[in-house]
């Protein structure tokens, strides 16, 4: 029997701290919801679901889903089995009323019976599963299924001083496993024994999940989602080392560091100098009221100007909190201007194919005045001894 | 920047073996896809994906997207910096075109500027995020939207000899952690060190991530889903320990045992005995042609009449392969008769809320000529030596 904690290391806690979950949350999402027309909000378990109300489930195939009418209280839909685990989650501090169905009932049934008739509008959290958006489209016919993420999304997106503190604890860890790569990259070695010992360092600095390890060495470095292989590390080959997991807190870190073993080619160096510039034009250019899209073409426009412009081939960065991933994406056709509490990555790179690759990655955070760099490690490329 | 291999530990493979992932099976689900009347198959990242063409990748927002019309050649539309990622996968050994999309594209107008007009009805992977099935909603207009699992599911429910080998030496990995329990579970630790400790012996047993693991003594075991607390175990107290992580292959194992240091109370030991028949009971009647529901009876009925009918709160069990939960489901109202290669848990239990709980759980295939039992360790309560 599977349980709700398969991403939760055994070992760490995943209670809701009350400063990071606040209790008004529900309430603010069904505010949120009126206005923009959502008759109610569904939010199956998830990154919704956990910033809503600190509960902390994996989806699985019996439904789990927080029901919040536009008007009215919200109630948590759980499988019998799932009760006291609920009850003892910081869903049970909640005004949130509990409510269980057995292995034999319908629970889209359920929560159609429960709703007002003749429902407009819902909307569905991003993540929700298809057989789960399908029953619910079945249960309720005539309802219009929209996404919950423009609401919720839209709450999520301005971290408050509490995620911001939990995001900083989180780049801290992962700086200090950047900061020890040169105990374990040496030439001879595989990038997958690299990689095994940049995971356990990832858990020992205090993340309760690994959630990748890019270790690209040389050709490799040229593919922006490289996974580990067996590849061989020799001396001069330039590597990215690609780092990120979650806090027991629930949020993420990710930064992204260059390493090599020796002098790398003389085309490495000049390319290198062009990005590590570009970055730091893009994170100097943070600050509210920026939009997306310029943040993006600052550093693009730099690295088009040193003629790698065809060798950037993805955005800029993506925001980050209770996902890896997540609102605002920094990227060309994104009009939406920075605002204080914004916290995303900023990871431009350059990759020539069959030769190498370089990308530097660090968290920002949008501030009153200007950008705070939550990862703090020398962005210059790191050459190690062999 | 986050990758694929987010649940895949770095130092493990995904490489599709061709035992496991055989190159046909995009084109039996085409043909099963006909057959059910639904026109095309779209299939985004998760254990479909992995099932159909052996490649292996999270779902992240950007869509990765199998298009297999019922009719017409299969094709695979990654985000552009996922190409390399997709060439290197098994996929790059498959007849499937790779189609990458920029990041400025919108890659749902895409598929459906390769797809015929006026399809009448799709197949979405059962786990598609409610925000790709409803970009796929909107891009395709007039279409009706199924679920895949339809087509899908009813292949990945009947195992190939090479998936029962997988699963075998899955459950072979688990049962060696259950084998070592008394080397941790002492009485005076918390559950959460022992838990730790079970954790780091799931993985170093073979498995490539853990999936989940419970460990709850005395009243915490009367929760079917508890997750590990700080409570410390005590001399006398039911633990029940119900783990499972995912192999390199890519199966899951799933085992549940009952532990106790000492004496349990004389109730518990009468309970046990109850569960303990009632399990083998289960195992013994697996059977081709024997339903799902009547399978669930079986042990319901003995453990009713012993008195625990009513502490008897969820199905006997579930599906098992590349997820821990799948078809079939062994639960009543479920008519589906057991076939040969159907793989799934036993796993009674009866819960005294507020005293202990007891759980037993194998997984068992569905044989030619009757049922084979994977695990193998012994299904009495564990008594262990303070």
């Amino acid at each position: 029997m599977a349980h709700d904690a398969a991403h939760d290391a055994p070992g760490q806690h995943s209670a809701g701290d009350p400063a990071l979950y606040p209790a008004d949350r529900v309430a603010r999402a069904q505010q949120a919801a009126r206005a923009a027309g959502l008759d109610a909000l569904l939010v199956s378990p998830g990154p919704d679901l956990r910033y809503l109300t600190g509960y902390e489930a994996l989806p699985l195939e019996r439904l789990t889903c927080l029901v919040a009418p536009a008007e009215g209280a919200p109630f948590l839909v759980v499988p019998l089995l799932e009760q006291p685990a609920a009850e003892a989650s910081p869903v049970g501090a909640l005004d949130i009323e509990i409510v269980p169905w057995r292995e034999t009932e319908d629970p889209y049934a359920l929560v159609a019976s429960r709703l007002p008739r003749g429902l407009g509008r819902v909307g569905l959290d991003n993540h929700m599963f298809a057989e789960k958006v399908l029953a619910f489209r079945d249960a309720l016919p005539g309802t219009e299924q929209a996404l919950a993420g423009q609401v919720i999304g839209e709450l999520r997106i301005r971290k408050s001083a509490a995620e911001v503190a939990a995001l900083l604890e989180a780049a801290e860890a992962i700086d200090k496993v950047h900061s020890a790569v040169e105990e374990w990259l040496r030439p001879g070695r595989t990038e997958r024994e690299v990689g095994r010992d940049i995971a356990d360092a990832i858990t020992a600095a205090g993340h309760a999940t690994v959630d990748f390890v890019i270790v690209a060495s040389g050709p490799n470095g040229a593919s922006p989602h490289a996974e580990v292989s067996d590849r061989v590390i020799r001396e001069g080959e330039p590597v990215v080392v690609d780092i990120g997991g979650t806090m027991p807190s629930g949020y993420c870190s990710d930064s992204t560091r260059n390493y090599c073993v020796g002098r790398p080619p003389a085309r490495y160096e000049s390319l290198y100098e062009v990005l590590l510039a570009a970055q730091k034009e893009q994170c100097d250019a943070v600050g509210p009221g920026v939009t997306a899209e310029a943040l993006d073409a600052v550093g693009r426009d730099l690295i088009a100007e040193a003629g790698y412009g065809d060798y950037f081939v993805h955005r800029t960065g993506h925001g980050i909190g209770l996902e890896t991933h997540e609102e605002p994406y920094i990227v060309a056709g994104s009009s939406r201007p920075l605002e204080p509490g914004m916290a995303f990555s900023i990871e431009p790179g350059i990759y020539l194919p069959g030769e190498f690759g370089a990308r530097i990655e660090d968290i920002a955070v949008c501030t009153a005045d200007g950008g705070e760099r939550l990862n703090l490690t020398s962005r210059e490329l790191r050459i190690l001894a062999g």
